[in-house]
């Protein structure tokens, strides 16, 4: 296949057509090296096939108790929406969500409380360590539903985990899939520094 | 126009002349389909004007009672601050946001609740099947003013619909504008499947 | 160095090498102006070299009584946790957080009230205009403890300012760092207008 077949290529005219002109360009440009800008369109192309790298995980659906017996806090009853297999992995015993490329990141969380007394909290964590932290109190001994919601931008390294982990013991939240969820956006490189 | 006239263009120096300059460089690749590269350039532009695409509804300023005959407690009362034509169409009557192309979406709202007994909540749908909730409880018979914001990433395909849905009947809901909005942003390409 | 450098780059193999390769690129295309489709190219990296420009502010960690002494309600006890120095500017003294170019962005705040008398409320200002606002009101004399996170998209000219602003005096807020932030995307350009 000659460099002049690149000028045969019909245009997209549609969405649904992008993606597949794309990889057959992107075939044209590795077959033929000798076309001098090539490696800046590839890079460039590279480095839009990672975005948008998304992960959007709900909840499975039952109410759960929050016992000291369940291991560290981590929810991690997940199920996979949508995943980008070449950026994120979810570990699924523990819960955590790796990231598998360096970069900045948006990460977003809600959890469903349903009962609780006087307090109730959860943290976003990095490798463990609080990022965001969402709350709610009442007044002692009435009953509460109410979702809590939290987010923001990190940068986060390859191999790095996230997760959504409970602060106390003794509260029921509620994980069914339009109530508790958790996501991410890798929303490009990370900066320079 | 000769091929060489891409070589006397000026550097865009500034944000505010890059726009202008984009259209232009453009202009000149459509006319010289005989350099080699230009359909991935002509794609990588293509691509890069549906980014970012938004939107963000605000209400219009009145408070409102959730009631019954509600059509299907759907919030309509929209106001347009930004929008992106190609990618996002608002249907006034029935408060439903249709998306026009395929793609990756982060869809974000929020509802103010200014008097409710018990219990509100209200659904983020696509297509009429829920996607997020947010909910709050109080006491019985407080008053109570509750600020309730959801968000999550969604792949949706052209023609969907998303709209802010109440899910239940005798709330109070103040659609002021700083208070109670609704938005999304198209993030990029939806994942090949 | 000869234009015929350019296919004897090495393709980035992995996200660590991934930028420097992009500067040298870069580099190169600015050192050979005869290269024919060079000034898209170079516009295309100047494009991405501006996202994600991304900032994330973080209270420092102490617990704060809203008086009416403060200073127009702004909050200004910030920590940069990341910023990008070409989009974003903090003015610590105001509180104030001003975009250096025009654009799209995605602006979010989450405020910790630790104790409020029957209402709480803040907004994200936009030229000390309102914007956004998140309300949590609870029974009188009760001790409450609730985060409020709120988000949405604007579009910025350059030199304006975004600041988190409490609505009412005689608030107790807790600014550590993972429950009160501030922050904000660079989503790309604004729409031509």
């Amino acid at each position: 296949m000659a460099p002049q077949d690149l000028q045969d290529l019909q245009d997209p005219r549609g969405p649904q057509e992008f993606q597949g002109f794309l990889e057959f360009q992107e075939q044209l440009l590795w077959d033929h090296p000798d076309l001098q800008v090539l490696p800046v369109l590839k890079d460039l192309l590279a480095s839009r096939d990672l975005l948008p790298a998304v992960v959007h995980l709900q909840g499975q659906g039952s109410a759960i108790q929050v016992k000291n017996d369940l291991s560290g806090g981590v929810l991690n009853d997940w199920s996979r929406i949508t995943m980008n297999p070449k950026v994120f992995k979810l570990h699924p015993r523990s819960g955590e969500l790796e990231v598998l490329v360096d970069g900045t990141y948006f990460i977003y969380s809600q959890v469903y409380y349903i009962n609780f007394t006087d307090f109730a909290s959860y943290e976003v964590v990095v490798d463990e360590r609080p990022f965001l932290q969402c709350t709610r109190s009442i007044e002692t001994g009435k009953t509460n539903y109410n979702t809590c919601y939290t987010a923001g931008v990190c940068l986060l390294k390859a191999r790095q985990k996230i997760a959504v982990k409970m602060v106390h013991a003794d509260i029921s939240i509620n994980m069914s899939k339009h109530t508790t969820f958790f996501g991410a956006i890798r929303l490009g490189e990370a900066p320079a520094s």
